[in-house]
């Protein structure tokens, strides 16, 4: 069985063509997704997690290491202090007097089967950090990858060309060159990368300028993650597809997946273009800690005494109603469903963000429909969430 | 039994004391290295496998994609078209005018059971790639790391925060901030990071203008991948150990260690500086494809008419009797035994090497001892790599 629900994703001009495996005289069995483990691969670290071993001391006995009397470390001058996606960093370096060295890295298993799109999935979700701080020209990218132990070499080097070719195309479409990168043998495939952007201060935008009044702007429906389970348990046609079978057709799932993928591709780029247009306050990408763990981390680093407040969900067509009747495994209306590649959450004046959802629309067609999920209101820079109300996508 | 080979280590001005895991609280037979397979760990992406992947064709059916109109994917002015390490790229991209972009990215499984000196050694690995090129002042980090499924959470909690601290101090050491990185939860512990530097033109050393009557030079031994085989071997007390502990005593694998760790913790930031002063014609870093096989990547990307010819071999003391009595099957004296953190392989003016061979001992220590290992002649981009003079090397 071919995997058919990407038939229709039709977008950017360039008809992505269902992956077929025995088009590359490989097993019809061949999945790419198989070779990382599903069980474990979600086990993403916790956000605590990471942040308790970024505070990690030096070992027993050990004194702090003495820098040689010519190394000066360039202290960030105005760091952006906000860890997005839990695990990963992005900070500025004061280079060369008012240049900003803006750098982001992202790595994972694959997601989708079909590696073209994979590579592109990666690469437009390693630069949707660089994006959410309104740097539109990244200067340069480096690719990381991990051939499977478990892969034959007849799948190596077909699979592998076709992934790199996907995130070298995503990157191209982006304006950046990947100029080199990594690759190693692992037990689990692996792909992500290095997004890098030297630029002015002026091309930033920092995170942390919200101010009472604006509202929340999400630009990625949600449900991503929960619409690539649902579409690998009807593939499996195991016991959870047959429990859900009663309640969702095939058609349904073909098109949530379809919309998913859709959706990790696109690149946040006109977005950050938009955000300089109409000013945006600060912005984070929605990741692996869900809308809510980022919405936190963005409340987390403001200036002024503010809180989020977000009351609307946009969710792929029917994936609200997959979590619920999973029992909310998923978590996503608790806000702390994983995203792939997600949208960007902005805070912005409320006209400047009517404007901005008309305007990404004209300039990006109706895949690029933006909601108001919410507003910024005086706080302690936390974020209420409760009473949501899904918005059930359907692009 | 701990790990006592380190216990004499004391370099830097720091005592490098041995890794007891009881004193964390761990079960004394806790092994950083169990959590990567050693068998599989060293299938390094072959060379001509990662030239392969990278001339990646595109998938059947699908046109190149346009760039969005604006798009203008940096073109290197310059490019240094080498790729060292086979698997890592570092190139140079033209930013504002006459500032170049020099990145460097790579990752990799534990190699020694220390985890504070398991960190250092990685950064100093990816900072070796900047060293080669002559650039000095790398500007920001990250890292690269993955706990291993297999781990407990007391584990991860202990292992990886002293982990991540070698990694900082030695980033520390060569003047930089580690701004960020990510981690992922991996069935195998993976360590690495990505260096940058936004530098000048003049700061770079091209890899490409040896001339005839060049000597080079070799500023670390060879043998490091050797000597910690036969530590784990002796450590295991194996087969292995039981057919060489006839030849070599429980001292010389300990002392042959302890050299390879400090000589892998050694950042090659003041040999850069000195390929300045002593005008370099070009250099590489020596890692996974060997002497040789770095060698063959040095040759092939020179400007002019020359060959290479090797014929000293410095290696860790004992250690080429070692790959003898294994048949070789490390293949050290046919130059492609991996090196981890390795020296640097310099091209350069005989005269001037013999200074820089003083000169670096009065401002290192005896312990950055280098070697002038073969000649630069006329010839065809190729190596010349026979009849080795093996050098046994004590320090």
């Amino acid at each position: 069985m071919t995997d058919n629900s990407e038939v229709e994703c039709d977008f950017d001009g360039i008809l992505m063509l269902p992956f077929d495996p025995r088009d590359h005289d490989l097993d019809a069995n061949f999945r790419l997704t198989r070779f990382a483990n599903l069980s474990e691969r979600t086990k993403k670290m916790p956000k605590d997690v990471v942040s308790k071993l970024m505070s990690a001391k030096p070992p027993r006995g050990e004194p702090e290491p003495e820098p040689e009397p010519d190394s000066q470390p360039q202290q960030p001058k105005k760091a952006l202090d906000i860890s997005e996606r839990g695990s990963v960093f992005t900070k500025s370096t004061t280079l060369f007097g008012d240049l900003q060295l803006v750098q982001t890295t992202d790595f994972g298993y694959p997601i989708i089967d079909n590696p073209y799109l994979m590579g592109k999935i990666a690469c437009a979700n390693v630069l949707g950090d660089v994006y959410a701080k309104g740097v539109v020209a990244c200067d340069n990218m480096l690719m990381l990858l991990a051939v499977s132990t478990h892969m034959t070499e007849k799948e190596r080097d077909t699979i592998l060309p076709i992934m790199m070719r996907g995130f070298k195309d995503c990157a191209m479409k982006a304006g950046v060159n990947v100029t080199g990168g990594q690759s190693v043998v692992n037990r689990w495939c692996i792909v992500g990368g290095v997004a890098t952007s030297v630029c002015k201060e002026i091309e930033i935008i920092q995170p942390n300028k919200a101010v009472p009044g604006d509202v929340l702007l999400l630009t990625k429906p949600l449900g991503t993650h929960v619409a690539l389970n649902l579409h690998k348990w009807m593939t499996a046609n195991g016991d959870k597809w047959k429990f859900l079978k009663h309640s969702f057709s095939e058609e349904e799932v073909g098109k949530a997946h379809s919309m998913a993928v859709k959706s990790m591709c696109r690149l946040n780029r006109i977005t950050a273009q938009l955000m300089h247009k109409y000013e945006a306050h600060g912005a984070i990408a929605i990741a692996e800690h869900g809308l809510l763990g980022h919405a936190e981390t963005l409340a987390a680093c403001q200036q002024n005494d503010v809180a989020l407040s977000i009351c609307n969900m946009p969710v792929i067509n029917r994936m609200a109603s997959v979590a619920t009747q999973c029992g909310d495994g998923f978590q996503l209306m608790r806000g702390r469903c994983p995203e792939h590649s997600g949208g960007l959450l902005i805070c912005m004046d409320r006209e400047a963000a009517i404007e901005f959802c008309k305007e990404i629309i004209t300039m990006e067609g109706p895949s690029a429909r933006s909601w108001i999920i919410g507003i910024v209101a005086n706080g302690d820079k936390t974020v209420h969430f409760s009473q949501q109300r899904v918005i059930d996508v359907n692009i």
